[in-house]
């Protein structure tokens, strides 16, 4: 945790200037409760909705983008569009938390818990619709941004819609069915996560009219960073330390979620193997202890943590080898190297 | 009906070429059930998921606005935008189905019944998206048109959330409150309906670049028609027969709707009735028999619909004022006069 506070610590400014263009176009609208809403999400305000000054917010994505724009020489026009990516992510946050039944989120009671989820589902719509008035707001200042980075981010937005409708469908799958495969399992966290990742990145040579190659070599860049990043989160909700990760230990065990090291387990496991944790799997309770025992000795013995991580390695590597090509200076792709480092705390560690 | 299947009718090419556009777009994603979901939605599919030929549906707002840019001499650019506005009212209902909790819509499932609430949400999500990626199909073909009509119909949409926020906001507080008023009701009702006909009629002038004047007649004509018509749908769902509404009778009383005549009503009676009318609207219960006949006594006594019923012609007066003061050859106006009259029906014969 600390390695990865130091990356938002340099994000600082750029968090600041994001939240203040947030904040900004939500004091542009009526005064409503479901705007205030948006506010309690963010961390603007309180339980009790009074205003927060240190709320801590984090934005890797939209910073990411607002660093590039500024590694390029050009962070005024792209504060709306990361604004607009910060937005959007928190949109779907909003919906995910309704449709997983989430009921707290960064420590305080999600929106649907706390408004109800009729008014939850309207105010993730809202903000959805405040993302592209975002984009536009972007536009304004450009020319002839609008168009194409309108549709270059509503194409990603859409992505993430199908990740999302792939995941609950993979959820309520057998762990047995065709469906669900590693395969289609790296295709789900693409569209659910890496692309907006690669979109935070590949916006700014959109935007700024970058040659096709940059642009390539950036989404490159965020979609492989994207990857190792959801399934280095994998590896940690199952053998992550709570004091570490501030997760519960093996919730992803207790939840038998189907998450990658579940997947590649299955596939290598025998016919006995496959048959026990399939009982397992296919109860619709939390898994009890000796059914996690047997799931991590299994994990364990065919050595499914080491195996994970070097996919979580080649993924960093593709990413780290898309930020040598890229046309920034030295000490930019340094920095951008440190964080593809910073963000893996101890992954040489693992076994 | 007759009457009003007859514009349905006269708009049936429009209607034809919408669905042909959004068949477009959907079969141009990839090959998800969440595409089918919206496909069963729009009626091209049907309950178990083969298409149908003919499904009907009306796309009033999205007709009218084909129908107007048609009257302006320019169809063609506009046909994506019509479907845009036809995508975002289908997915407002989609999520206004889950809010409601509402099992039927046109006669079949909604989509949170068939498919699941978790899959409603983000399929409606989906949709939202599809028509910002409609919007911009539409500013390929144009220049100049991307960022000004972006911006206008997302600026209506936003409109629409908060009046699905605000009705949810008074469905939920006592008849006797501050914010349950006649004026907060015409504000929600025209931010929640009204706008969306406005912006179907009032975004030919934004994207054929008329005159202002122009797009404020159109605007003026669409957002009071749109406010007569949920007014007469307050009326119909008060005191239509089921056999010319399709809807069952005295369902607005049965579910305790505060809908504009309950709200003149409650302004008008003696503290003892409205005593009696709060305890009755405060039960969370559906109304009794009993109390069904004492609402329908008092508003007979008090003359509310005739009252109500002059309110909907005061809208259409001046609905029908602005299409007279409208650009278009006088047949074209002769047909949107008779629109005003056609979706009215019987207004004359309503005591």
């Amino acid at each position: 945790m600390n390695k990865e506070n130091k990356i938002f610590n340099d994000f600082e400014s750029h968090i600041k200037t994001i939240d203040e263009e947030i904040k900004r176009t939500l004091s542009d609208q009526d005064d409503l409760l479901m705007y205030d809403m948006m506010r309690y999400f963010f961390g603007y305000l309180d339980e009790n909705l009074k205003k927060i000054n240190d709320y801590g917010g984090k934005h890797f994505r939209s910073s990411l983008c607002l660093y590039l724009a500024e590694a390029y020489g050009k962070k005024k026009h792209l504060v709306e569009i990361a604004a607009a990516i910060e937005l959007f992510h928190n949109f779907t946050l909003i919906h995910d938390d309704i449709e997983d039944h989430d009921e707290i989120r960064r420590g305080k009671p999600t929106i649907w818990k706390k408004f109800g989820q009729e008014q939850a589902i309207n105010t993730g719509d809202a903000q959805l619709i405040l993302t592209n008035l975002e984009i536009c707001k972007a536009c304004e200042g450009a020319s002839g941004l609008d168009l194409l980075v309108s549709n270059y981010l509503n194409k990603v937005f859409l992505k993430v819609s199908e990740g999302q409708f792939l995941d609950m469908k993979m959820a309520e799958l057998p762990l047995n069915h065709d469906f669900v495969s590693e395969q289609n399992y790296l295709d789900m966290i693409k569209r659910k996560s890496a692309i907006l990742v690669s979109a935070s990145s590949g916006v700014v040579g959109v935007a700024l009219g970058l040659p096709d190659k940059e642009t390539k070599a950036l989404e490159k860049y965020g979609l492989n960073l994207g990857m190792a990043y959801q399934i280095w989160d994998d590896i940690v909700s199952i053998w992550g330390k709570e004091e570490d990760t501030g997760k519960k230990e093996a919730k992803d065990i207790y939840e038998k979620k189907k998450t990658l090291p579940i997947l590649s387990l299955y596939g290598q496991i025998n016919d006995d193997e496959k048959q026990k944790l399939e009982n397992i799997y296919n109860s619709p309770k939390i898994a009890r202890k000796a059914d996690l025992d047997y799931i991590y000795s299994l994990l364990n013995t065919y050595n499914i943590k080491a195996m994970t991580k070097q996919k979580v390695f080649s993924y960093i590597e593709k990413s780290n080898s898309a930020i040598e090509s890229l046309s920034v200076s030295l000490s930019k792709k340094k920095f951008l190297l440190d964080i593809n480092r910073d963000l893996f705390p101890n992954i040489e560690e693992v076994k």
